[in-house]
């Protein structure tokens, strides 16, 4: 541990503080400092006594932990947040998209994401892969709500919802790049949709282009039992396979979903050094399946956590992501022991920072590293008592329970409220929504 | 719709009222009068304007709905919360029976159950049939929180960790069921444990005492394939054939779980009129499977909601049990449309009612009901914007949402808190919880 500082910007005492290390090293009684954005020192409350803080933080023997890097997300997509329940998949998804055709804009898209990534913000999430059209209002949102982003512009095979043809595509992917490399907060990577949405030239264009930039890749794969259809008829195979013979599938690469792989496709990740984004609500919900933690887990393939967008979540809750992710897990092996609850607080925190290609800046608890962390309040009877730390963040706590978080030491929620005013975001969301609910003839209800 | 008093004790303003009748009955903008702990009136705002009331509480806009019925629950078990998390089925209940011989007396039933009441009204529940040692013990408990109860004794073969031997136990059930019969707010069953831990001849005395107090059952059967397996080896037979063939199968008779059947029992339950708690968050850490909720409910087989007790769970949550009873539903059968949101809030409130013997008083809101009810605040970030409110409280909304709970017309929530006052109650889980830390060696930590 680094010596405490004579001075700091804030200063976290009486915490339980849950480093997230690989040995899931604790302090019981913990103090921990940032300075610059970053975490300047952590260790036993007593050391930092000759710490002089501008900001003191008491955290009551709350837990300390950190924040929650979500590894697969459409923020922007809470715009339609249960528009379509309830309904097979193809209805579900013919729904959304003629939303998505209609109201899609830079400035709901900024709106919507505010809102999106507040939620997130308020839950304990501190870093977000986010993948969706007009991504240079996504960023916007997330200057203003203080979270961390990784974005990027989305390549898909046709004009899409931004309207953009092939080549144009290219050239706006190129120009993002130029325009946000150096971004204060923010991470690039490329993003094609999937290998139902490209086809494999244009999948090899990203490829190229992944190496020319040297930016990783975020992609959608083997999600549905529909999808692994598409693939089969488009291009002979499974996506997995498709992409690894494209060049997408590399160190980096980061796989949202990933349920349907046999075990050939499990070695072949394990051996590209691929990562993956599982997002168990989502793949509930859909009734896309359940992934084969477990398996990939052995193989040795870094699992993070994503909570996937709202349209099929219905809400950005890392918490319950964790939850789901241990149900999936136990129900797809009987076995109620196979996902330590501390394994899967780690996937949601450092596991997010390894796959999304930040392990050196994010996901555990050290001095140099960003102050990216959460303190959990412990005082609410449904926390009462706590026996094990890990088993009560997977098990009983919910985004009701983060107190505070800060993203790069700023203090993004305080005292479980937002620091960003976002209320004209609100009400834009309010009006798309109002609208949207005007074309499909139910004017008089509430949004 | 009855017409609204001169005067009432509360009147509520301003909600959109979802009522869960049968017509699933909405008011957009509506208001409800409670007068002596049953609804008195409800309706258009408009219409109850000459209305004069103690308490007015204006629900902005919020969703008014029935409070939750939680149909089965172990609500003192709160103090072995998560305490066994994260191994196999046996070594889970080793250590839960250990715990529970060393630490489970009359003083540490209220205590818990104390906590874990109030653990439940916070989160919109009004109603809970609960099944544990020392009930006299968990009704006090009740009557602190507000909360309805549904108690009864527990018939088990062996001594049990209330050392009553058999004899002795029936002798309590009768003063039991003699001295709370009629006590206001708290309804009776008989509560046999399950067919693995009695047998034939038990179970028959606990249906001969249920027809001779004219006392419904609640009992545990078929949750988990090692119940399937001990029944066949004690009884013969599957868990549903050897409690129907011992007169326990019957109108009223509320069977927890419910996971493991064939064709023919489901066909059983449905002609015997049998009704099923059933607990997917319990099922889903536990390994226990998935209930075929669609072949149920296409039986005609009335399905409630209950969260198992939360040495299982790890927290009593109807919000997280109604969203989990979608996914195990959709996930077990591929179809994402296959249990509707309102299908699901209707389980959770006239469903639960119906299951428990009290259709006839709770469940809907209606006039000369029970004024049970609770208000949902829909302004966070998570629940904007709200399509549909059926599918907001399913898939978005959380208890951290529940503004005010209102159990037989009292106010047992106000402004998210609970109105009891339950320090001492906290304190004394803590200390079982730090007596139990330090038996396992474990002092330092807190809990």
């Amino acid at each position: 541990m680094t010596d405490f500082p004579a001075t700091a910007d804030t200063l976290i005492t009486n915490a339980r503080i849950l480093t997230m290390d690989d040995r899931f090293t604790e302090i019981a009684n913990g103090a921990l400092a940032i300075s610059g954005g970053r975490i300047a020192a952590l260790g036993p409350v007593a050391e930092a006594a000759g710490t002089v803080a501008a900001e003191v933080l008491d955290a009551k023997g709350g837990l300390l932990l950190p924040g929650f890097v979500n590894t697969h997300c459409h923020a922007a997509m809470v715009l339609f947040r249960g528009l379509a329940d309830d309904r097979p998949l193809d209805g579900f998804l013919k729904t959304v998209w003629a939303a998505e055709a209609a109201h899609v804009t830079p400035g709901t898209v900024r709106a919507g994401a505010t809102l999106g990534l507040a939620e997130m913000a308020l839950g304990g999430v501190t870093h977000v892969v986010d993948m969706y059209f007009h991504p240079d209002a996504t960023i916007e949102a997330a200057r203003k709500v203080g979270i961390g982003l990784t974005s990027g512009p989305v390549f898909i095979g046709f004009d899409g919802i931004d309207h953009l043809p092939w080549q144009e595509r290219l050239c706006f992917a190129e120009a993002f790049v130029a325009r946000h490399r150096g971004t204060d907060g923010v991470e690039l990577m490329l993003m094609p949709h999937s290998a139902y949405t490209l086809d494999a030239g244009k999948l090899r264009e990203v490829a190229v282009m992944s190496d020319r930039l040297a930016l990783p890749i975020h992609v959608h794969a083997a999600e549905a039992p529909s999808e692994i259809r598409l693939v089969a008829e488009q291009h002979g195979t499974t996506p997995a396979r498709i992409l690894d013979r494209c060049g997408i599938l590399r160190p980096g690469t980061l796989l949202a979903h990933a349920v349907h792989l046999d075990d050939a496709e499990i070695a072949l990740l394990a051996e590209r050094g691929s990562t993956i984004a599982h997002c168990p609500l989502s793949n509930a919900k859909l009734a896309s399946g359940m992934a084969r933690l477990k398996d990939l887990r052995s193989a040795g393939v870094t699992v993070s956590l994503g909570t996937d967008g709202a349209s099929s979540g219905n809400d950005l809750d890392m918490f319950k992501t964790m939850r789901q992710a241990a149900y999936l897990a136990i129900l797809a092996t009987g076995e109620p022991d196979v996902l330590p609850a501390r394994e899967i607080v780690a996937m949601a925190t450092r596991g997010g920072a390894a796959a999304a290609g930040l392990a050196g800046s994010k996901g555990i608890l050290a001095p140099g590293m960003d102050a990216d962390l959460m303190l959990i309040d412990l005082s609410a009877p449904h926390l009462i008592p706590a026996y094990d730390p890990y088993s009560t963040l997977v098990y009983a706590a919910g985004r009701e329970d983060v107190r505070d978080v800060f993203a790069r030491g700023r203090r993004i929620v305080a005292g479980g409220r937002l620091t960003a005013e976002i209320g004209d975001d609100i009400s834009d969301v309010r009006a798309v929504a109002a609208r949207i609910l005007r074309e499909r003839g139910q004017g008089e209800a509430r949004v």
